[in-house]
């Protein structure tokens, strides 16, 4: 089986990458060769049992589609994105690269022909959904993005649903949750906060929390976006129909219920070094996202996340500090 | 206030510019000039008390929007599409004219900048929804559009959200209902014996009946459409809020009760007319359509439709035969 996976050097794609690279196969079948590109070339995962084939390229750009798809993988998962942040700062960009760079995608799949309908994986996001919700968002609510992001996103899925409905490829497109904890330095995202005020702590760091305790949002481990990704891609899609967009499983859980968890793993100290510094900016962009979700028709296919908080600080300690807690 | 039209040829777009020749205002502004463009010339309206610049162009060629957007329009209703059978047998035209020049007008009206940022009034289409249903579709239920052409529109939707919240125009989309009953001649689009069971018999001629009398669907007349494009044209958009593509309001009505209004208005010699041969491939396509909705925002925003079918057919006898039943 050849998969090609682009966006292969973010944080989700290696940890993906990694994991495949133990298993040696993907929903089922044997890897035989992994095409992995990015816009910085990403590193062949440590003792994989496959050949793998590294390059850096611009998904937006003319013909680097048509390249990636000439050699016909069985999988594609496409994980390449501008984030919310620079989507909304950079207009023209965050549509070149999710909108247009899907689009060609897309169009070079088709062009192919010959019978050819890979397995498609496209991560997609919560941000396709804007307040006001209901209490907890279900399989049929609507969406209405506050971001160009979440626009973008949910453009994608809408063309996923009508190439695969006209069969030009076999799509999947699954909504991450925010990925808590995200290993790695500190970044500008404003969802970023939700990860360092454990991760800092965890490594004996000070962490500023810039919204108050009982502001409620819908988080899973790097662990269960991995675990997204392996599902999706050997999926039995005729149980989908033409309803191809998933909001996956995660935990609704509370900022004041993150830092009790912290404290109950890892002691008063770890929750001494959280420091609350309100940010206007960062409290008014959190107000517009999603709370909580019924993600019914997800958990019937088998998608599954942590059901407790404990559960993702303590994967976190084992896959990022060795199992020891810093400071 | 200069009004650019694009789609003025079709049959809503005609009837449309008739009637803002009647009155000689849009949103409650006096028109000094309307700019009206479609594939083929169109007409300009006999007795407009306004100067009217008609000419033909392709949208979705290079540079059309840049052209058709230079004189900086203060409102443009865009009501170009190719129609729901066509954008599924030719799926690249489809795409070219309904989301490319859609996408070529969005970003021509953003490229003017320098505080340009008019109205813009977008037809969208009941098409975005895709079975299975709720007995009456709400507000906030998903779309997951079951051909290219409710894919194309629903992007649409999604495009013009996100640039009028970006500040780039001031955007109104609106879901037409399928209008009935549509003058001329019988077409063939899948929704065609919506109107052809009312307009053949009205003019003394058979019509055919492909599928059974409890087919329920989602109806308004063209001085309906012609309404939602004025009251959207001149709505207070600050009650929108970020959610900009609205239902429109219409009638949930079964083709036997069209059939008894028909025997209302015409009596049962215009019933007689009506043959009934069920085609196996429309009773699978209109399977798929929605039935019922509850268009709560619209209404709450003045939107009106017809209250009973016996209006909607004394209407076209009123406009299109003189107020006479013909045969």
């Amino acid at each position: 089986m050849h998969l090609l996976v682009i966006g292969a050097a973010g944080m989700v794609g290696r940890k993906f990458i990694e994991k495949l690279a133990t298993t040696g196969a993907l929903g089922g079948k044997a890897i035989a060769k992994a095409t992995l590109t990015d816009v910085v070339a990403p590193s062949a995962p440590a003792g994989a049992p496959f050949a793998c084939a590294c390059s850096a390229n611009d998904l937006s750009a003319p013909g680097v589609a048509e390249t990636l798809v000439a050699g016909r993988p069985d999988t594609i998962v496409h994980l390449a994105a501008i984030v919310s942040g620079e989507a909304e700062a950079d207009f023209e960009k965050g549509y070149r690269i999710n909108l247009d760079g899907t689009q060609r995608l897309f169009e070079a799949i088709r062009a192919v022909g010959d019978g050819y309908r890979p397995r498609l994986v496209f991560t997609s996001s919560i941000a396709v959904f804007g307040a006001p919700f209901p209490d907890k968002i279900g399989d049929t609510f609507f969406h209405t993005p506050l971001t160009s992001y979440g626009t973008q996103k949910a453009i994608g899925e809408l063309l996923l649903a009508d190439y695969s409905r006209r069969g030009f490829f076999d799509g999947v497109a699954i909504r991450l949750p925010t990925i808590v904890v995200r290993p790695g330095k500190p970044n500008k995202a404003a969802s970023g906060f939700f990860s360092g005020i454990l991760r800092e702590p965890l490594a004996g760091q000070e962490a500023i929390l810039p919204v108050a305790d009982d502001v409620r949002h819908w988080v899973a481990s790097p662990r269960a976006a991995v675990h997204f990704l392996e599902h999706a891609a050997g999926l039995d899609t005729d149980g989908l129909g033409a309803r191809r967009n998933l909001t996956m499983p995660g935990l609704s859980v509370t900022v004041g219920e993150m830092i009790a968890a912290l404290g109950r793993v890892a002691g008063p100290k770890a929750v001494s070094l959280i420091r609350r510094e309100p940010d206007p900016v960062i409290v008014k962009i959190v107000a517009g996202w999603p709370r909580n979700f019924d993600p019914e028709r997800a958990l019937s296919l088998g998608f599954k996340a942590e059901p407790d908080m404990d559960t993702i600080i303590r994967a976190h300690i084992e896959d990022e500090l060795g199992g020891k807690i810093g400071g």
